[in-house]
């Protein structure tokens, strides 16, 4: 019997699968229906939040924060609160909470080293609004400006290029995920004539890979562009707030050095209902480039007109709520816990990658299709990870380390005793690979 | 002493105005802080609903349907849901609901006229977004069309055709604020070389004009456009739910007119705590554009890409509760209340106008900034408007117009009885202002 090969599920069943979320309700709304009894709807509800609590228990793939709890902000969902237009500037719609926004962004500003004067910024719907407001920042200094990213950026920059008509170009990445400067340099030197609107990653989204800024800009110096003549916008979706707590890394994301902006997610390490983000940014581009709207009684400098008023609440109270000891805290105990996980993986042969400052552990995708979506786990090509998160506890890497050996010991036995490992030192390195080439190579090397 | 000019504070006193909320808190955070205690935060929040309920009160300038309750839904709060990705391919991140999605989306798509099987969109952040997915997906059909939208459109548009790189002809409106079609006619002509890609008002922001959709399709006819030369986006932030259940108006909006996307809000006319919009397009474009992202398990055809998985339930929630009797019935209310005013602001003298199938009635903007302020108004130039949404009752709009009459009347006094209301002739037409000339004009009419 062969080895069983990566399930390749057609898009109805992978469409019946993912739309279920495991709550099979009929929730089609007739067309002439008359309104539902408060007692059906909370069935519903009830039978849906079921379901959620189920699947919290093994959400072991995406960089979100599942352990909050804002019950003190519930009567917050009796108003519509809107932050139409510019937080500093404020709004004539009343019910707005940018008093709240402006704190949460003050505390961002002080985390990347911009002080209050020289920095502007707002909570947005989440990463890729955050990083289609700071391209298109450098893309309002440089309108003829080439965009360069390295292959392991997010889906998003490559999308926002093509929404923005911007010539993309996309540069090698290194094993670890960084971006390659030899190929960065080689691809500058290409377009020396144009301006350089770069997009790096802090850290990448699967492989938790940061590129290195300071190289980035020696590379940049050293291929002769000077510094009216660059734009750089660091998209920190996870590490943003993570790197400023690491003693060793809290210099990285800073307004000292020559960059434009910094965008990061509000939902994935600070943790939050809905998803958001926030964008920081110099003042002086905004000023340049925003626009009086007088029904909102505010200026227009945001992606979206109506903002939510309630995730800047939210950002504000995690903030305050945790405090910067309780944010050093968590984040010392992801990354202790992502290293326990890498040092099981690798005791028990399986191929797997942690970089620095990284709470994303990678390793040879499962071949289990099941187990991957029981551990809710992100994967791409032949490999996949686990983001180590704060709802994630040594008792659940555990069970997923024991379970995962548990169903490769099967698939060995499917496969008549020749079980091989994946062979992944293409995606993490030879060093990191377990397969039988490699492993006997690791072998050689001790 | 003369006349009280229209106020022009600064932009620190309307900062300062308009950013506490009346929440005269400090919300600074210290960078060094430790976790502040749930006593002194829960007071803070407290504090925070006491001034929001006060705004709620007088909240008539906006389209914002304030008469809701999800209490039922607050057991929600305790998850991040994210529907990354396409609502109909579903994603790998477990914790979505995109089964709610799907089931509003259909509702919509029936409301509008377009079969399950030839529609495609999703659940947005709101009216922003869902223009910006429509507008790029003309612009993906028609990579140098022109965008064509009237002068009244919402200011997002014109943001959006600078963001895409498009070039945007500002096309003249007539009095009601509906895009003037002979305006239209001669634009078109004098870009008759490139294809068309038209943004239409259903309604406007300011004036709730339903922009002509059977006379723009006739005038791009007329003008040497046939069907594959064009595209038309029907942006129906506010009445794209409530014209469906209007008995003459039922039949604006629909599919079986060769357009090619409709969006609306969700936060607008159904009511929602968070700012939320559908958009819906046929399926043909969609097929084409999108790509297959794999950490996700999805395709990404949206703007954003973490999306709210909050909004859909909303949504959902809303209509199953009110269901289509009761949606129809608010639709009338809104409307009847809304001729109320409107015959009561003329009946007292004062300028107003009020489109057909609108519940937004257009008035000369009251000279007193403080009376604006408290009721909330929006203005612009010399007009502001009232939108009658569901929590606007008739005790609320006897006491703001017996307010408005009494400011006005304080207004006299102080110009030593020679007030004289605004002559608003220019945007809301002779017939509908109430200034000495026109209203004298009027006596003769009579």
């Amino acid at each position: 019997m062969a080895l069983t090969p990566p399930p390749h599920t057609t898009r109805e069943e992978e469409q019946q699968h993912n739309n279920n979320n495991g709550c099979h309700m009929n929730l089609a709304i007739s067309p002439n229906c008359t309104g539902e009894t408060q007692a059906n709807l909370s069935a519903v509800i009830n039978h849906y939040v079921h379901t959620l609590n189920h699947f919290n228990l093994r959400n072991l793939g995406y960089p979100t924060n599942q352990n909050f709890n804002y019950d003190a902000l519930a009567p917050l969902l009796q108003f519509h609160l809107n932050n139409a237009g510019d937080p500093f500037v404020g709004s004539s719609f009343r019910l707005n909470s940018t008093s709240f926004e402006v704190s949460a962004l003050d505390w961002f500003a002080n985390l990347w080293d911009i002080q209050k004067n020289k920095y502007w910024g707002y909570v947005t719907t989440g990463g890729t609004e955050a990083n289609l407001h700071a391209i298109l920042v450098g893309r309002e200094q440089f309108p003829d400006g080439v965009l360069y990213t390295s292959e392991d950026s997010h889906y998003s920059i490559f999308k926002i290029a093509r929404i923005y008509r911007m010539q993309c170009v996309k540069v090698r990445s290194l094993i670890s995920g960084e971006i390659d400067c030899a190929d960065l340099k080689a691809s500058l030197l290409h377009h020396k004539d144009r301006p350089a609107i770069i997009n790096l990653n802090i850290g990448t989204t699967m492989k938790g890979a940061v590129d290195d800024i300071d190289l980035v800009i020696k590379t940049l110096e050293e291929s002769g562009f000077n510094r009216d003549r660059f734009y750089i916008h660091c998209d920190a979706a996870l590490f943003g707030i993570m790197l400023p707590f690491l003693k060793a890394a809290s210099k990285i994301i800073s307004f000292k050095k020559p960059i434009g902006s910094v965008s990061v997610s509000g939902h994935k390490f600070l943790g939050c209902p809905i998803p958001c983000g926030v964008v920081i940014t110099r003042s002086e581009y905004i000023n340049a480039s925003s626009r009086d709207v007088e029904i909102i009684g505010s200026r227009d400098a945001t992606i979206t007109g109506s903002r939510c008023g309630h995730a800047p609440i939210f950002l504000w109270y995690a903030i305050k709520k945790k405090g910067s000891i309780g944010i050093q805290n968590e984040v010392e105990n992801c990354i202790a816990n992502a290293r326990y996980l890498h040092n099981r993986l690798s005791d028990a042969g399986i191929g797997a990658m942690l970089n620095e400052y990284s709470n994303i552990v990678v390793f040879e995708r499962p071949l289990d299709h099941q187990f991957s979506r029981r551990w809710n786990l992100a994967c791409q090509g032949n490999i996949a990870h686990v983001v180590v998160m704060q709802h994630v506890t040594i008792q659940m890497l555990d069970s997923f380390v024991n379970e995962f050996l548990h169903k490769r010991s099967f698939s060995r036995f499917e496969d008549y005793g020749s079980f091989q490992p994946l062979c992944i030192a293409e995606k993490v390195g030879a060093a990191n690979c377990s397969c039988s080439m490699h492993n006997l190579y690791h072998d050689c090397a001790c």
